[in-house]
């Protein structure tokens, strides 16, 4: 018989956690323990969202973790380290939605957060959680840092790459463009309706920071003995509610054809349910992800400019938060993975 | 020769403030003396919003009120008053884009916010300057109560009919439906992008509040002494940036043809630039209208239910605010009332 | 064990059709048998749309309707009539989900196509599957006519007032928003983005036409032997991809406090698993609904007005299309009413 | 005093035609001899779109071309050649907005459209329009090839760079965005609001095709002895009405710094009304440009990367299309080149 996995999640006023706990509570193979939140505990999430969950709100205080064999941190960055601490010491598998643990050197840390991480072992302890390539070790973890949206799209795209060592030495250029529910359900002038809507707007172009500490990390990691030089990473903020798309760009790799890179590509990926590596002809878009767990992948080879264009989509919310959080769940958990995801 | 009317303005850091700025800056026969920002003085408003005026924003304690013949007060509710008792005294014509003038009732006033207003007597000396159908008043007023968006679009609508006494007794439903930037540039979770897009949210649906006392007063006004008895009034948010759009319910007027209530229609406003009667057969959209003066008027019989209904849509920001402010200012000072206006 | 209902779709090009078969597809006691589509025969569903179904699209001559024991007709108005027909032959339950069969009477149908039904007594055969009020005839019928998305937003919104006898005389006022799919996937410039976008349109505003006919032939039915007298229904063009709001007003009924008639709505739909009547002060809005097959529903009293207001809203798509007629064939074959629908 | 230039425009049934229409109808020195259009001779453009334009359409056999100064071809691809010529012999200055006279070599011109041009000579006798760059030229010109809107907006981005020579040999990445306008007032599947509203859609990713022609014939031109090599250029159809965003990667020319890039920039510009360099620190957006003649330009170095980023961006209709026309037209008139523009 099928076991139950009892969850619990930390800080469900964000788009994050509501997400995780709509996922939750349609999984088949879960039971919510609780559900937190700084403000509104006591009342229930049908009375603040537009969503029927008949699911009360609990202060974190009030609540005792190891009624739960897994918990979903959804909380502020710099908020995680302290919960992380307390879920793992209670016995829990801890699934860490924010950035507090994705970079793993606490020097890093210090370097990109201005302060000391509080426990600098987690650092090390937390697997970085890209279901794809690192499913062997989120098995056995305790401690899981979900990886960033951005990241994840771009990861994904050049993965398949980097484990062949053909972007030794490589500048990836990675042009992305995100809805605008990755900014959080937070009051902010910028985020605002009237501000967004008919415009796009690039944002931190070219800027070196916290994220691209994290995809250059991780481009490292994979890329192994033959790694890239670098990311160029420029975010832009679109009018959609939901998704994001990297335009990437990297030289074409010598001593190659369309044929045998896409062959790398099908063979990194023929067996997960949750990437689509489309046909030749076809590109990525956001209506091929969004409220899904999957990643769409286009190849778009530029052999007369001696470039590879690879188009990458997920949605930022599912497999860039909540979903491959869950993935990440149910991969820890033996359960099939793909279990209440879409 | 064409005199020069100088112009100030208070309170720019919203959107109606910017556009009047706009408006005035784009205008042949105005000098802008003062542009005051609570917050953001020093600064230049092509510093803070993506558009190109090199105007220095200043506060409102270091400019000299006299400096301007005209001052626009685009300060939130209650702040107000002392502004446009400072201006009257300086000699200024004063154009409040706020509603701390608009009931021309002292009791009214206290019974809908909850305070004695400052100044009563200011209440009712203001005239409430629905452009079209206060003009006389305007020409000589020294404080001008600019009205509400939705009342706008709402009076405008059915001014013809109560000016006949066509709607004697009855209670006229206006289903309104605004864009977002009437919410304000105020970080709030209900105006985020995320929030808005993709949805549409009644809100206040019957309830009969400040906005509901404004356009009742009106309403009464205009049907001078066979008056309406009263307004439903339900305004929606639209995923829009601008523009209201209001459906408007009628009792057909007994003895009444559809070309005798058009004839009505194009009596009132056959000379007016800013009100486009459409013909027969065409419907009122917010394309009609956004980014210009007009007020777009279409009438739709329904004779086999005993109804008219007539559809109103102006842009929120420029009729329902800004643009009638100008358009106040024109009046007020003999320029023409076209000037500087779309 | 559950048995397994085999299903065919004929139709799948257009947003209704493929709305079908992603809920067919995802439904745990279905089989597709087969999915037809005029032009794009012979490839695949992943190939034509951004989702990955790996269903092949055959002719409809290339198919045995008998395979299935359901039919779903996404056809255009008109063309139903000659499958609904030989679907019943082939001993299928037909649900349409065009227009076809809406109307019961064969002159009323003659009145407003202006052509004759080719089958006049399909529709006296037909039942109106507006599944909450119509379940009992639901479960025998051979021929299932789908309502229309703007008639189960309003039907559902008034038929506890109807049954309860309450709008006897009375002319309902519905003012109806609706997303764009419901003109589904044509090529026409009333719905290209750039006409659409930042835009409002109302269109038939008032008129008394072929929908107005459907809503009123199902008030009287619902009304028994105290009808209303008719409807205004003022449709507007919304900038949302999906979702119906109707706000709908009528005249306080006579005795009746705000108890009494939340009454009536709680023990109408208390044990409705698709209509969520929310609680009192709450508003009924798009995000409420979309994605799901759920009607969410409001009521807002204006005792001072003599008025009540209902705000009615659901995915035109789901419940105003795809998941009505899936929710249909569960009752049908009495599998789960809420298996494969959110 | 100052002259009147009597203007004609071929086609205004479509996005540009109609905005050429609506500058020119607002221009000061302008008077609209004939607006022509294939369907909808007779009928005024108040009756066919929103706008408030008391002007009559006609067939283009109805008109003597010699009764404008100047003709704007509004045309789709193709048909621009013929009337270019009539226009020119009759003694017009001709400016097309298609495409048809953008590349100046006839055999470049059948490599990429399949077909002779009709007139070849017609190709090296036009000027391309790209005001900033060719104003003295365009001063004399006879016909003028108004530049495409993703050409203008990464040309203007670029021709500082390459008029220094410091792209000798570059492949430029330019990722553009563009709103759904650009693609017609056409009725198409893929431009129906449902398909691109929450969407982004990259399309021809990476492909060489005819606007890579245009562009590259201009990078080639602007880079005179230095010229780059090539461009790779990604599309991507972005859920706005207007507006292009190019975001323009490029190698960091070696022996500069961030202040002598700028200063090539500030020279360059320094005058020009309609090319708005934002300072250091700012980002061009969408919102800084639409409904305006204006470019905005940013400057984004990455040091560490090795790279500039170059973001622009451009109103399509406007500064892409109509206003240029209209700024060429000022120019070639000796009228103010500002004239009748924001």
């Amino acid at each position: 018989m099928q076991k139950t996995v009892r969850t619990g999640v930390l800080g469900a006023t964000g788009y994050t956690g509501l997400e995780v706990v709509r996922l939750l509570a349609g999984h088949p193979h879960v039971e919510l323990a609780f559900v937190t939140a700084r403000s509104d505990a006591g009342r229930r999430i049908s009375d603040l969202y537009p969503v029927p969950l008949d699911v009360t709100l609990q202060k974190v205080d009030d609540v005792r973790l190891s009624d739960a064999d897994v918990l979903f941190l959804c909380l502020p960055h710099g908020a995680s380290q302290e919960y992380a601490r307390k879920g793992t010491e209670a016995g829990c598998v801890v699934v860490d939605l924010s950035a507090d643990h994705r970079l793993s050197d606490a020097d890093n840390y210090r370097h990109w957060y201005g302060v000391d991480h509080l426990y600098p072992q987690s650092l090390s302890d937390a697997v970085y959680g890209l279901t794809e390539w690192r499913r062997d070790a989120v098995r056995s973890a305790q401690l899981i840092a979900n990886p960033g949206c951005y990241p994840t799209s771009i990861l994904l795209a050049v993965a398949p790459l980097l484990h062949a060592g053909l972007l030794h030495g490589v500048t990836v250029i990675a042009d992305s463009k995100s809805g605008v529910s990755g900014a959080g359900r937070v009051p902010r002038v910028d985020s605002l309706f009237a501000e967004v809507n008919e415009n796009l707007k690039p944002y931190n172009v070219g800027s070196v920071h916290r994220h691209v500490a994290e995809i250059e990390q991780e481009l490292q990691r994979l890329g192994g003995k033959r790694p890239p030089s670098g990311i160029i990473f420029s975010p832009h903020l679109l009018p959609v509610n939901r998704g994001i798309l990297s335009t990437i760009y990297v030289p074409w790799p010598q001593d190659h054809t369309e044929e045998t890179l896409r062959a790398l590509y099908e063979k990194a990926y023929a067996d997960e349910p949750f990437v689509w590596l489309l046909p030749a002809g076809h590109t990525a878009t956001l209506r091929h992800v969004v409220h899904t767990n999957r990643c769409a992948l286009s190849l778009h080879p530029v052999p007369q400019r001696k470039h590879l264009i690879v188009v990458s989509t997920i949605d930022n919310l599912v497999k860039g938060a909540a979903g491959q959080a869950v993935q990440n769940m149910n991969v820890r958990f033996g359960l099939a993975e793909t279990a209440g995801l879409l």
